[in-house]
């Protein structure tokens, strides 16, 4: 149930194992991104609404957030920006306003949130984060390519090791259906029908194709060549008799070839049904499909006139997106999330021995573990050990009466219980030695 | 002048060389603060605008980024939900929906952008980063003490040398009224007055005081006393007088005694007229000032009141704050923004030579290297080597007819000029080892 402190609906606040856990992910992603030469883009997290209106559709632009005017405007209701919907449209805007000014072709990376008026749901957020990278102003299908293995080596890396990429081209889907007769204006219904054939049974596609409009014939070929045990194979041979369809095949298996060497056989497939909701595709387009049934968690593809449409210069470009949030919900738990807050817990047995403790935590940062001293105000060892032990340090710090007697301090290993005295001034050195022996 | 393409009013599009230079000190920053015990909290970009309404005073407010209600409510011209407008409201939230969920004390850092609808001006944006670490739930002048410490270690790793620290208490404020026998109604109005000892000559803050209603008397033993050359002595013997100043003074000297050993003498000093503006500090209160006159670029102090005022539990409170927009722009520029986009720029000399110059990028990156293939449609050697030299690549690979025939990869150092014939097959670990020894 909803109580007043919770967060804004759809939203989330992340504590620190989610944080870390994230951070992880997006640093092995970025990684990946930066040695193949994509750079980083930042845009503010709103756009003049202007920008962002009549970019996405109808529908979609009842989901941006509109921010209100300010000051004497404010009584107006009206709104006069918005926040980020997605990066591609910031993208074209920087496209226009930096020009020359960035490097050519243009390769750069967006990892950040981007908000959305969805109803909310599982795994669906009105605050979550995009991942794309795009390359502008190249048309060569190396850039296809590039998009495409930075994305796989990207989820490679993070260790979702099943992932399969269906590939196909709009071309092959143009040549498809001027292949089989279908007539244009029925193009994109049959289109967007095809691609269910994922979800539907054959005999369901045939009767929504018809039903659409197209003859009973057509539909019935074109459905069987698709589902046939060959069917990739018949598709092949289908496309020859079309020049788009005989590009779009070119095109694919040029970005078969580039890839072979990186992607494992068998990760990557050549699929005729994939078409892609979005119809700004021009070439390439490919979805990854997540382990397990988890559905899609990345897809990419080139979008020549695209760019120009959303208000940008003129310019090829291509590129991929990652669908984080999914992504970080396949992932472990654990890693750094999972040890703790701190390395070394130090006690403080009084206010008398409040500065020495305080020392020592310093000296043990100094030395690069992590560390901290007691901020209750309990004198009791039991009721500080029980925090060390909380914090989740592997060792704990215990100075005394005694031990400023023996100018010793107690190191505590919480994991094996033994304690060892360690001269004050060797304690962060002795600290540094331990934890490099166990790790 | 603005154009239709600039970002929003107050905001900034960050290119690479600025997100870089950003990322490394926000890397710097947060491994100090985990290096203390802190832990990432991430807060949504917007709260529920009664979250943050009348939490910032009535002027604040006005500056609130509100979002408009979507859907039927759109046209009602309301908002409901609103721009996080800093890092601390949203942490007395967390504090009261998360209570025993989180550790005892809480320690949290928050590193993100909030939103401010000010007037846009140097240095001033209206999307910026703040910075802040807070403890809640301890009472000690250790948590102060660590707070402060955790502040200067980064300032200190940032680079940032000369930096002094400011250090007072608002208990040392209210004994010095006490011991120059200020009535109590006139306190705030005095406070404020003092703060400005740093800006305004001495007869102007007298002015200034005997015009806010302080009798002439008071105000020149005030004024003298805090600007005499001997003046922290002057006001230690005079706060001994009120038993609220002896605390305070205890407080600072408690606080000055702990970061001893970390913050070099001098860098730290006792200073009385420190008031801080904000009203809500409890205890000690410290302001970082940079080197060359720049400013504030930090401060931090005691709020035990001010968590439950905004909304949160009823917990004593410590934090600091760094100013990182201002900090940014004294950093110097360079490092890993210098370094290019590339370190190795992959010429593709035809289209028969494409798959081969894939995969020796490929090859290149598997050695942890960043590279990219040429993605124009020139085969032009000189072209592509002047796309190579963009990049700011230390290498370019050249791939031709003559290198197919010899089974080899020509490997240009593009700071000496050299040119070395590899084997294909051992370009990786080539440019590794070259890599490796030009670092």
């Amino acid at each position: 149930m909803a109580t007043q402190f919770d967060p804004p609906s759809g939203t989330r606040d992340l504590l620190a194992a989610d944080v870390e856990k994230r951070e992880r992910a997006f640093g092995v992603i970025r990684s990946v991104f930066i040695r193949y030469g994509f750079e980083p883009l930042q845009t503010p997290a709103f756009e003049r609404l202007d920008v962002l209106l009549g970019k996405y559709g109808e529908d979609s632009d009842k989901l941006i957030f509109k921010i209100l005017r300010r000051g004497e405007h404010e009584a107006s209701g009206e709104a006069d920006l918005a926040l980020r919907y997605d990066h591609t449209v910031p993208l074209a805007r920087v496209a226009a306003a930096y020009g020359s000014q960035l490097p050519s072709p243009y390769k750069r990376y967006a990892l950040g949130p981007v908000w959305r008026a969805d109803r909310p749901g599982k795994g669906r957020y009105r605050e979550f984060v995009q991942c794309d990278l795009d390359t502008l102003g190249s048309v060569s299908v190396l850039a296809d390519a590039e998009a495409l293995c930075a994305q796989h080596d990207a989820l490679a890396e993070l260790g979702l090791g099943t992932f399969t990429i269906e590939l196909n081209s709009r071309r092959v889907l143009a040549g498809l259906l001027e292949a089989f007769g279908v007539p244009d204006d029925l193009g994109p219904s049959v289109l967007i029908t095809l691609d269910k054939l994922d979800k539907l049974r054959p005999d369901a596609v045939v009767g929504e194709l018809t039903g659409r409009g197209l003859a009973e014939g057509t539909a019935g070929e074109l459905v069987t060549a698709m589902t046939a045990p060959d069917a990739v194979d018949r598709i092949r041979k289908a496309l020859q008799s079309s020049e788009q369809g005989a590009a779009g095949l070119d095109e694919v298996d040029s970005v078969l070839a580039l890839v072979a060497p990186q992607v494992p056989a068998g990760r990557i497939a050549f699929t005729p049904r994939l078409v892609r909701g979005l119809s700004y595709y021009t070439g390439p387009i490919w979805e990854v499909i997540a382990p397990g049934g988890a559905g899609s968690i990345g897809s990419g593809g080139r979008y020549d006139h695209l760019i120009a449409q959303l208000g940008g210069p003129d310019t090829p470009a291509t590129g991929s997106s990652l669908g984080v949030e999914r992504i970080l919900l396949l992932l472990p738990d654990g890693g750094g999330g999972g040890r703790g807050r701190l390395d070394v817990a130090v006690t403080v047995m009084g206010e008398e021995f409040a500065a020495a403790s305080f020392g020592f935590a310093a000296a043990v940062r100094a030395a690069g573990l992590r560390a901290s001293v007691y901020l209750g105000s309990s004198t009791k060892l039991g009721r500080q050990l029980r925090w060390a032990s909380d914090t989740g340090a592997r060792w704990c710090l215990i100075y005394g009466g005694a031990e400023e007697e023996s100018g010793t301090v107690t190191v505590r290993d919480l994991l094996s219980r033994e304690q060892a005295a360690v001269p004050i001034g060797e304690v962060g050195g002795y600290l540094a030695r331990a934890a490099a022996e166990g790790s």
